[in-house]
């Protein structure tokens, strides 16, 4: 990477525990790439310092912003001097902008980097039908941007039926022409699948929905990036389904993240 | 320069301002050459940000530690939980060790940068006469360092005679048998000589002591870096005597500060 000076513009990633992060390595290089003079660190701050170490790292002139991920991205958005509309909708952010009068805003990506991923590797999602599992912090943040991306519909389903009806309302509080439904395990009848639940990290874990019910027009999604290919997915492809991995979903983050935090690419 | 993952130790200079800095670079390659998985990153922090900015560093768990710098190596020290002997006598500091504990130890490693600088060209100051123009920041950590290390004797000659005695009161409290002398322009008598004022950063600035009293035997020494050689050291080249430069003050302190923050080579 490029050699760190005086003047080059400091960003980090702030997460508990910290060393399994892969940001670092990624934005680095996405820096490098667009000749763009700035570094990615770890910071490793405990839940109890987050509002102390936030309110000390935004008063560093030269930070650019934060990248923020588990525990803190539902504590963060409360410490934060401002939000975007869908990151408050979803209670979670997971990037923060320093502004130049050193005010920070809040912005949550999780969910566009999901829709950009699929959109990277062919999948547009505008008028599709959409079904996805699960109503906690992914779902959320998955839900919101299906919509923006404008799926003609979303069915959400979630064992807490509860969860889903609640995460259903804030959608249509931000968007009332939205056409929400709840739904039950089986995904029959929607063009993209999508598995927003943390079902299928270990092995033995259930199916997050019926993959009997999958057929081939279908295409199956993961969040997942480890395994790579899940229990679902490997029922998706048996099925003939198009299946999409957890992967892209990071990767077309990075580029995301540099555009909220103002990173301008030098060639 | 070595990848960042979430793994990296993280180090900062604290300054403002701070684009021109060259601690990122030439700890970064030091860090590089001893095979060490930390990296240095620029901290622009305002005096009035100071303590809020500390707060928040020191909560960082992956945090090993801070150099500082102009304006902040005063203000520091009262903002750390511990601090050496000789940083609390000079009444600044340099460099903050984040201990495991989360507890900040404040050093001053001006000083011992200089006569380690020294000695890295050859010249030991063990034993020696030593007579010091200045009796301000630099000169106050050199003083105590040039004490340390053994010198026979110190004469401090400084405009305003109160800051001498000043200095020269402190160091004995720390070193009670130390021989401090209060002295005039003149530097003649002295084996070593030495400008810690900043007169001569500027052109046609007053020379720092009287140039014509120098003589062959004397080592002439600067702690000004740019001019490489100032006003002082042309006029005692001219009369013959070794003189030396500022730079090796900052070279050798990378390697202090190194030690200090725990930094230990991988191979």
């Amino acid at each position: 990477m490029k050699e760190i000076t005086g003047a080059t513009r400091l960003f980090g990633i702030l997460a508990d525990p910290i060393h399994h992060v892969k940001t670092p390595q990624r934005m680095n290089e996405y820096f490098t790439q667009a000749g763009y003079d700035g570094v990615l660190v770890p910071f490793h701050a405990r839940p109890g310092n987050l509002a102390a170490v936030l309110d000390g790292l935004k008063r560093l002139e030269n930070l650019g912003g934060i990248i923020v991920t588990v525990p803190h991205k539902t504590a963060i958005l409360a410490l934060c001097d401002d939000a975007s509309q869908a990151s408050r909708k979803i209670g979670a952010a997971n990037v923060v902008r320093r502004e130049p009068d050193g005010r920070l805003t809040a912005h949550m990506l999780d969910g566009e980097g999901f829709v950009r991923g699929l959109r990277s590797c062919g999948h547009d999602v505008e008028g599709k039908t959409a079904y996805m599992a699960g109503a906690g912090g992914a779902a959320n943040a998955i839900a919101f941007a299906l919509v923006q991306y404008g799926v003609s519909s979303l069915t959400i389903a979630n064992r807490t039926a509860a969860k889903a009806e609640d995460l259903k309302s804030r959608v249509l509080d931000l968007y009332p022409q939205a056409r929400i439904n709840i739904g039950t395990p089986d995904p029959s009848g929607h063009d993209i699948v999508v598995n927003a639940t943390s079902l299928g990290l270990k092995e033995g874990d259930a199916l997050p929905l019926d993959a009997s019910r999958l057929s081939a027009s279908q295409t199956v999604c993961e969040v997942i990036m480890q395994p790579v290919e899940t229990a679902l997915l490997h029922a998706a492809r048996e099925r003939g389904c198009t299946v999409h991995y957890g992967a892209p979903m990071l990767a077309c983050q990075i580029e995301l993240m540099a555009e909220f935090l103002g990173v301008t690419a030098a060639r």
